[in-house]
């Protein structure tokens, strides 16, 4: 009744409206997915729960809920993008890198994962140059003092997305200070979402993967 | 003496470091852009004073100073991007525009621009879609509350990198209002960069465009 | 005891004090209701928690529980007010927008609802301009980035309450973001209330369409 | 040539685009101006400069400038609305104040002054209760703690445009302590615009006065 | 083993340490709580649960214990001071407030009790004036938009204790917004203690109105 | 004209509403303290300019200006109040103190100054503590972490009255830290009033000094 | 899988790195654990819960866990380090500190435990100082205005490093007001690490205790 | 008169109180100065602007005065301490890191610069890394994101004092961006001072250095 779906959204991007799952009735999300399944459109629910997935993949039985980056994904059609590279800064921000991950695969790139390689410990990330390099665009998931945004950006040439995740404590604010880091990083080529914005980073990355198409 | 030049710069961008011009004195300037030019690298100076630009032209006439968009360019070699468009929520916001613009076109990519269509009369950017949406990026550029961001967004399907500006007063919080706003966006193909940061919006814009270039 | 009921308020708005229900315990709002009745006034309750609205609807059977809207309303008396359009950006934001609509209702208004047309899919509120202009006021009801504040504002000619909401995440700050977007908007018929207030929303746009009455 | 008149507004409000005039060079406010006399509609520029007021004035004889709200206002047509009350707290919100007055009479409206009325010294307020209670809405610009709000809000039964001002030093915070006040006013008639903003809490309270003409 | 009593606080202040009851366990207050009794001091614990305040008065049955100030209370010697008013803009405010007002008892003053006066309703404060002035000191408790603050520093000649609460939602901050609207207040005789810290205005006015006893 | 004197304040304080110097011009002050002068009333215009106090000095040579402290003095008639210690953390603390200093002389109070006496060699203040304690209040004014308050607080018996100062850089964030160091205090004998408002300081500790007359 | 270990640490610090226990899981836990127990490294974990704990300690008895600290300890080897003193405000402070303690121990450093000494009641401080000055470093661990930081930085000619905690509450914003008094300190010898991070701390003071050994 | 010098400083540290050269008068200087050269004591005057430091040059010429530290230096007696690598981001972070290097040196210190080398080309701190481990404390200074507190943190084994400073623009917020990222730093050898203190940092270091002396 209420909700008013943007069926444009298709059309622009190729790619529908993505639901977000969290506050949304298990009864409300059947009805969503069903109607997007009968339009012969992928689906994708982002931030849900264990317990509603459930219910969904029962009644989809095609659709695949991946659950540490807790996304329900129902594939119809192809869609095709580049190569995306996610990279973390700790074992803590891997749930959002995997929520961008899984985006960007759901959206047809070909993901790369490099996980765990903060500046704490730069020889880490410095050994993983080349593969990430390789990519049309990186997406890049830190909290605390999210400096691996600029590390990251002042290695590589690609476009870099920037995830601050509220992993961290005390003067953190929930991921402001990353946040903060990344709006104002030295390297050019970072751009900032919202934190814990996993699905953004992956979306948008995989959006520039797929620029070749549009020229 | 002081300065470490970041000759890395150009073999990962394909484009040279670009030089803040604000807290340098001349010296230091002539000094700067004597050692690029030698190198055969191009030369942008941005946010740099007009007293300081007459200086830099004087000595290098082949470089040229932008006024609104406080740039100097001098261009050596040749660079390739796609389209960019360039659209602005107000007047008082074209100055930053002009720092994208310019710095997209040294870029070597095609600007459209695309000015004074905020949502306060919406139907001047609707007017406008067809334009924007046959470009690669776009680079959005606005202050006060920022809606411009998320209105654009809502309305190509390419990848909007939004540049929060200053302009505004009281609540604004010389354009945190307007960055909250770019990180908060609904729509998901916008990623932000810093307050009045024209220079990382148009660089970031036409590394997307370029980004065909390297799959 | 404790206690100061407001008598005045009934003189000056023709509409007696609203009782806020959300830290009142069952005796205490079982008192103060019983004092509204006797005195013949109509009695509003807002934030009620179910299990109480159950007490209270179960003493005062002419009284009614609005669950989405967390409202509990017993008319006694006339009421008239003018004609006021409800907008919400999305889903989410429902809840306070059903505060903002039974309020009004319940001063007497006729109120239209126009739910789930935010920014990222804008057509769909340009669909729907007509409705709402036809309004003598109309209440804008969103979260994360707020940006349907200042769209509507550009759209009609009437005076617009926007209420921000908590709906988002990360750099929302609970609604802060949509709030300063509302108050920094660069429409000029545009006021602002309180995060998550739908009771003012609603309370001020009923009262701007009755505006009439007292010319 | 860059700027793009919004000419759906006057449509709207019966009232054309206000423009403001701190930003813009001497030759745009001409052109602006010249444009808008021709199409003969109603110039409001505000938050101007006296010496570009000046020149404003040279060039259209018909148009006056009102230094204190800092607005030239050159009248063409004829515009109704209602009663405004303009209330402040301290001497120091004047200017704020004016800016309010002015606008709401160049829309037609009858306006009422109640200026230095704070709190700290109340009786002040009770005494001219009766004067702002027979307006249709009421504008109040304060400073400081901006307790005015609320106390108006609570003597009256009609809608309250809150204007906050950056009247006050220390943790007034340039204004944000009087707008949180506002905003967080535990009465239900008080909505509020930015800080200093009287224009838009001028041109808020003169639509309010109007909607009569609308139903 | 760990804690360090400060036994001079006695002698300053002819009262001694006042117990923080909230993060303490039930086996430390009863040997804290043991030892001051051994000494014949007054015994004052706040921010006490419940059930912990049950131990207490288990062992200690001269003690009691005030549920809504959450103070638990074992009178030792004498203790003189003035007269003190608390007073308080809403019902929810009435916690803070009970903590200040048996503090203020606990300390030998006279307290008068002035609930839910708040500016919505300004008149049913001005109705409790005199009272109110005849006091040596006044406590303030208010949420919200702290308004009362000011409202009453401006009708008595007496120093006013503030205390914000965090009685609010939204851009209340928990108690921010009061907090701000205290410190800033126009009265010049308004000071302002912690968000919620009723035992502090308690005790800060209780001073205050024993302040003869020095001179 | 615009200006509404507050006769009422000389009843409740036996003291004259003191004139803000600061915003007003030579021709308002020299209004209204010829106003207040024809009144027989004492008169006290706080953070007013050198030359403006000139103007003062030279029309009314009864008057005194403090440069320091800001303030221009014209006593009539008799006031009467107890003793005011006024302690200070650093050197830059010391005309914000002065302004209390003279403010609670006017007052009647007599002053004790104890200055730059911070906690970084609290030695200092150690060695002057019982002349503090005997005073019936004392102003405590420290910028940077404002660690005095509490400190002060923890020596003496008296109520304290902590100003806090912009003095300081970085993360004081003008004043801002040393305010919460001081509304945080975990002596309980601090309250706070606005950063740098060394009137509102000197005006509530003499005040306080008068409480005897009251009882 | 994912995690990355940091092999450089123990080379660089001769210490390697230490495990954040809160947020991995305990299969996690014992195979990060088992894997520096077969490198024969020295095992910290920290923020470790109990029921975790409890499953290292099963499988690796040699270790021992710490409930106040919250660390698990497994030594191998042989570390030395000087002499650190650990100083508390409060008895609610002490958590943080035993993290603190513990840590240093663990590091090879002579602890010193200072506990309940706050400005409050500075005479317990001024007590030990010596205790104190014979250390090498100290961590000064406070909450609510966290003005210890200070004072025993004035105290002593030591390196202080301070850590601001979460205790307190209303405008302390959960350690914020502690942390920016340490920040901005008049004693040049305080340096500050995050709130609540006594591991931190711990760890800075005994590498400063050990400065000798790379002379 | 006013001033109280802290004489206890140089038994604490075997270094005087230094003087915050900015809000002092000439006059003030040559005072302070005079009594502590009298003294035989070594003169550190921070903060000194170019006409003041002409005037103490001039009156006791065998000091000096280092105008991109701002500070007049002014050596009596020996002092001694370690190594200290003073490392910067970029080169408007060089008049900060001048600050600390001369402190450092006025100490004691032998003091190593490492300039410009930020992570945005993070190859030019790599080249450097021996360089700075040799030292026995390391002041790393940084605007912007500050990310080259962790970086430089994460690669040497010794204790770094990280300055942030102002450099930057927009959501930098005059350094709290880059204080954010020191003060959350994953890597555990980082401490922080207040943004743009170069002096603390360089006194830090050099206190961290001398640490051998007194084990
Ligand atoms: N949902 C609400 N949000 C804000 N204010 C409310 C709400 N409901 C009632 N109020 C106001 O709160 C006051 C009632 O507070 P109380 O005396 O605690 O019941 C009245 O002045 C109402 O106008
Ligand atoms: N003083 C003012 N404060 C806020 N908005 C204003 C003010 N004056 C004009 N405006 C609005 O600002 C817009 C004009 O901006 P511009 O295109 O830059 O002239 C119009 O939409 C006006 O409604
Ligand atoms: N330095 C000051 N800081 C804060 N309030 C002041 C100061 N000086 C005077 N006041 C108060 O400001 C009000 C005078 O404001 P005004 O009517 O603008 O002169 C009076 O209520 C005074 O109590
Ligand atoms: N309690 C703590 N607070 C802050 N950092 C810590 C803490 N415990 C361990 N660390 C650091 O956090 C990192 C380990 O994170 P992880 O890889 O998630 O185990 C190491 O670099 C440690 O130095
Ligand atoms: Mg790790
Ligand atoms: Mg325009
Ligand atoms: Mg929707
Ligand atoms: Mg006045
Ligand atoms: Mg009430
Ligand atoms: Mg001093
Ligand atoms: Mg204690
Ligand atoms: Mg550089």
């Amino acid at each position: 009744g209420y909700a008013t779906l943007d069926t444009h959204r298709n059309l622009r991007f190729g790619f529908p409206e993505v639901v977000l799952g969290e506050p949304k009735t298990v009864e409300q999300l059947l009805g969503i997915v069903g109607t997007l399944v009968e339009r012969k459109q992928t689906v994708l629910v982002t931030r849900l729960q264990p317990d509603k997935a459930e219910a969904l993949v029962a009644r989809f039985p095609k659709g695949e809920y991946h659950p540490v980056a807790r996304i329900f994904h129902l594939k119809q059609g192809k869609v095709r993008a580049g190569r995306v590279a996610v990279v973390t800064a700790g074992t803590s921000d891997i749930p959002v890198a995997e929520e961008a991950a899984i985006t960007a695969e759901a959206m047809g790139a070909e993901v790369r994962r490099v996980y765990d390689v903060g500046v704490a410990g730069i020889h880490r990330l410095l050994r993983r140059r080349e593969e990430i390099q390789e990519c049309h665009a990186a997406v890049v998931v830190a909290g605390m003092e999210g400096a691996l945004g600029s590390a990251l950006g002042g290695l590589v040439g690609i476009p870099v997305v920037a995830v601050p995740t509220s992993v961290g404590y005390g003067a953190n604010f929930k991921g402001v200070s990353a946040l903060l880091a990344m709006v104002n990083s030295c390297a050019s080529n970072v751009a900032t979402v919202n934190i814990d914005n996993g699905f953004g980073g992956g979306f948008y990355a995989a959006l520039i993967s797929r620029t070749k198409g549009r020229r």
